[in-house]
């Protein structure tokens, strides 16, 4: 085992930008790229790399031609609720634009997570979420129309999937949900207002009732630089 | 709502190359780029990002001057149980690289998190953690040297911190987890035999015992393409 190592000169940087960014309020901006350099004495891709990492990290965004302080990354709880109450909860106000509503042939992975046979038509909602107006994340559910049919004609799919689903007696027993990272394709990095470079957290979720069957099958993307998922182990 | 978008190119190249995968054992090599561009009658360009986009799915490697199939990622359970319990369940035998091992004053940071004053001291033990020899984390774990001072003398750090702790008698009660992804620094990628670009799953904990009293500040780093948590939502 190694003694500590000596602090190497990027971590030294981050740390003090770290300490400008702390004195800063939310939509203030940072001070550029080339006034750091001369500042801490180090070459301008020192400063470029720490000004990566908190971008990547969603501590700063671009904002025209500067760089501002972002606003606190919305830490969304591990549960069986909905997006919209957890965004609520946080104090955020949750909103939705809808992008696909089609039916579609399942595939054999949404016929094994709804117990359908594979070709059974499926739905398929598509929408971008967003907190205080903001694009966070990229939601695409599949239900099974047998199901869900005649709910869907009447449901608007600007609002909460989770209180409709509810409000025609289909009670969310458990769900089973992964957590991973990858890159947007350039059309959900469009559609995030983000690029392919961006870091995202994929959720993939399969929800079933009380009784055990099967409610949806869920492919989420979250905006890495805004999202934190939280939970609490006992 | 717009109807159901046509295909896009890169979509249907990433599905055949999918398949490809898909009738590929672990370890076998991946047909290579100017082959599968003449096989679609696409440009290399778009062959080269649904090769990224696996790279960084952890569906491919590269090895040597060639890709090949990857093992399929490991999945940790998110639970108040160790790495090495986790790992062990899924079939993979862990194993940890000490790094560090060193006293340090508590940052304002660690102090609230382990209810001590700041500056106190904090033992931080860092180490990459292995899955069948393979380095998939790098685990910086902070305790109090008040608490665990003695028992870290005789601790081995290449074994699990968590058997330790309960050898002594502390029971562990409850954790907070947060999960966000980041991209490593360039240590961090080193260390994780990885690179700077590669999203990484970021979790840090904090574990009270079932007195409610402080036992550890975790942050650790998880390779994007190896990891992915799990959780059961009831």
């Amino acid at each position: 085992m190694n003694a500590p190592e000596r602090l190497p000169k990027p971590y030294l940087v981050r740390t003090a930008v770290d300490d400008i960014l702390a004195a800063l309020d939310e939509g203030d901006a940072v001070p550029p790229e080339r006034e750091l350099a001369v500042r801490f004495g180090v070459s301008r891709e020192t400063v470029r790399q720490a000004l990566h990492e908190l971008l990547v990290e969603g501590r700063i965004e671009r904002r025209g031609r500067g760089t501002v302080v972002s606003r606190p990354k919305l830490v969304q709880p591990l549960s069986l609720r909905s997006y919209t109450e957890g965004a609520a909860e946080r104090g955020r106000v949750p909103g939705r634009i809808p992008v696909t509503c089609a039916d579609i042939p399942a595939t054999p992975e949404m016929a094994e997570a709804l117990s359908i046979p594979t070709g059974d038509t499926v739905i398929h909602l598509e929408r971008v979420l967003l907190a205080d107006g903001q694009r966070i994340g990229l939601e695409s559910t599949h239900l099974p129309k047998s199901r869900f049919g005649t709910f869907t004609e009447s449901f608007d799919p600007a609002t909460s999937l989770y209180a409709a689903v509810r409000a025609t007696g289909v009670e969310f027993g458990s769900a089973v949900e992964r957590i991973e990272t990858a890159l947007p394709s350039p059309r959900e990095a469009s559609l995030l207002e983000s690029t392919t470079a961006m870091p995202m957290l994929l959720l993939r979720r399969t929800s079933v009732d009380t009784a055990g069957r099967p409610i949806e099958m869920v492919r989420a993307l979250y905006r890495g630089d805004r999202v934190a998922f939280e939970t609490h182990l006992t």
